[in-house]
């Protein structure tokens, strides 16, 4: 497929609006979309919020007529389905719209190609893959949910130069400034779920909220308070933890059934999940996030968890801040990586970006791709 | 004291010309000079080598009969002393030079502003503080060993993202790719000496050497390879070892007063140097070096030594070199610091710079600067 300067420019256009809604669209995936007549654009819409309208119907709206006859840049495939709202390719198609433009088609691997196939029916032109990786990057959790039936987890840490997080007693205070704190409030702001395990919580007494205003956030509206994930085997979430106290869901994922505990959770609003085994499995707790809706998981967890996560495969990323000084060889690892014994056992990342953020240095860290044959 | 935007373009010539001597001028310092008159560049010079002509001298040849009344633009202050060359002091008032810069004066306390002085009083203008932390940039070395008695350490590393340089039972391959394997040439082509602890000698069996062509270096002439200096208490270094088998001198620091070892070892043009006590102490180590004649030290070993280095306040640069990936928590830390255990014990540091190296990353760490009252 080969495309045109003035393609790219339009779905790279479309990939702006798009990021509009990084922080308001979840679950729902973030897009944008371009209408452009005779070398003007004529609409420009994108997706702000679940059950509210799709790109292509802000997009549409605002080019009214001017739609017959026009090329489309969305940084999606339409939908050709009736969700909460009707399928936007039958829109496009009633609009009379000449040819439509897609970044990716839907990750969803039993719909995927359908929306286009739609349109072409309807005689529209279509093509597909332009700015693809830049689309992708917009909608992990979507991506992931659809493609493997699991949420996107993004590990967010903080860490000495000599890969520490805590002394050996567990002492520990902020690692980084205040400038890399502020930044992962951005990161949670754009999760659908912040997760952590029992044991930060009884150590932190942590927030995990997002404390950024709908301005510093670039939004209109309120600020959407990601769900609060705590796994917690044996339910020993203490009544006194400040998350009670501020807003937001909180989901507790646990395998003790300790019915007044339950009870007494309830009244501050926090719904418990409960799972056969004594121990929570990474697995079950897949399941459960999708099943609450969740596809996009920031977390903030200890060692233990958050090494169980990469072990198993589970770490889609990492942000990790990187704070100047040494904590000494007997403090505590980034990970608990316990079985790792060759080098050839090694898990091997690609780190894709590093600034300064403040005093600190900011690593974005992905798997790095297996090469295919 | 005030420069005009032309003094600050003759004056970073000049230090464009002082890092010529980069790989050469060891244990001298590497000094750029540049003269002008009239708004013209009329000579310019840089020292290349311990008893070659100095910068100034270069120039001033350069210039002939054109120095006199023109600016003089140095990195360092004149000499005013007969060491292996005649004071260039003496020399740039001979040439009648009327304006002399300098970046910075002699770091060596004793003569510090001697040379200025002599240039005041055959009525020069003198000035001095010019783009003065670059020029202290390019003599790490010479200033520290001025200024503290002492060498400039620079350690280089080479660890994991965990922070962890190989696994728990000693298993080791390199770490990082082919081109900061190859960054690591330029860092060694720069030091007076490459310094290693025996358990790296018996572990690794490295070279140490530079294996950079003058080319590749940029320079004129032969490679001068780095003094590589062993600390090896208990004079186990090894008659196999392939350090013995490659062109440069190889200095071992002992306890253990064997003559026959000695006299093995003296046999392949290897000096040994006996310490009285049972370890080496750094301390000892130090005046070693110093009487050696070594200012600029690279430093390749373990996290004993390296962690020594550091603890007690010798690590003046770190160069550390982060591959993508995870060796787990069982794995070898990156210094050896066990007897940190509070967090405002922490050793602070200030990452200068961090830029990707072939697949890998490299960050240029100094100790962090006391905020001085």
């Amino acid at each position: 497929m080969s495309f045109t300067t003035d393609d790219h420019r339009y779905m790279a256009r479309a990939l702006q609006l798009a990021r509009h809604g990084l922080y308001t669209t979840h679950p729902n995936p973030r897009v944008g979309c371009v209408i452009v007549r005779h070398g003007q654009i004529v609409g420009e819409g994108w997706h702000a919020k679940a059950g509210e309208a799709h790109a292509e119907i802000h997009a549409l709206r605002m080019a009214g007529e001017a739609a017959r006859g026009a090329d489309v840049y969305v940084t999606l495939e339409p939908c050709s389905h009736f969700g909460r709202t009707p399928p936007c390719a039958n829109a496009l198609i009633q609009a009379g719209v000449a040819r439509v433009v897609v970044a990716m088609v839907d990750p969803n691997p039993l719909v995927a190609g359908n929306g286009l196939a739609l349109l072409q029916q309807a005689g529209i032109v279509t093509a597909s893959g332009l700015l693809e990786n830049d689309a992708r990057a917009l909608n992990p959790g979507f991506i992931t949910s659809m493609a493997l039936n699991r949420p996107y987890f993004r590990l967010k840490m903080a860490m000495s130069l000599d890969g520490r997080t805590a002394m050996e007693s567990g002492e520990s205070v902020w690692i980084t400034g205040e400038a890399a704190r502020r930044d992962v409030q951005f990161w949670r702001a754009q999760a659908g779920a912040v997760l952590t395990g029992i044991g930060t919580v009884l150590a932190d007494d942590p927030s995990l909220n997002v404390r950024l205003t709908a301005q510093e956030l670039g939004i209109d509206g309120e600020v959407r308070q990601p769900v609060r994930v705590v796994l917690d085997s044996a339910l020993r979430f203490p009544l006194m933890a400040q998350m009670l106290r501020l807003p937001g869901q909180i989901l507790i994922y646990t395998c003790n059934n300790d019915e007044a505990k339950i009870a007494q959770l309830a009244q501050f609003g926090v719904k418990v999940r409960c799972f056969n085994g004594d121990k929570l499995a990474l697995t079950q707790v897949m399941a459960a996030l999708v099943e609450d809706g969740i596809t996009e998981v920031h977390v903030e967890a200890g060692a233990t968890l958050t090494g169980a996560l990469v072990a198993q495969g589970f770490a889609d990323e990492m942000v990790i801040y990187l704070a100047a000084h040494l904590m000494g060889s007997r403090a505590r690892a980034l990970f608990d990586l316990p079985h790792l014994a060759h080098m050839h056992e090694r898990i091997k990342l690609e780190i894709r970006d590093i600034r300064a953020v403040g005093q600190d240095w900011r690593m974005i860290i992905n798997p790095k791709p297996e090469v295919k044959n």
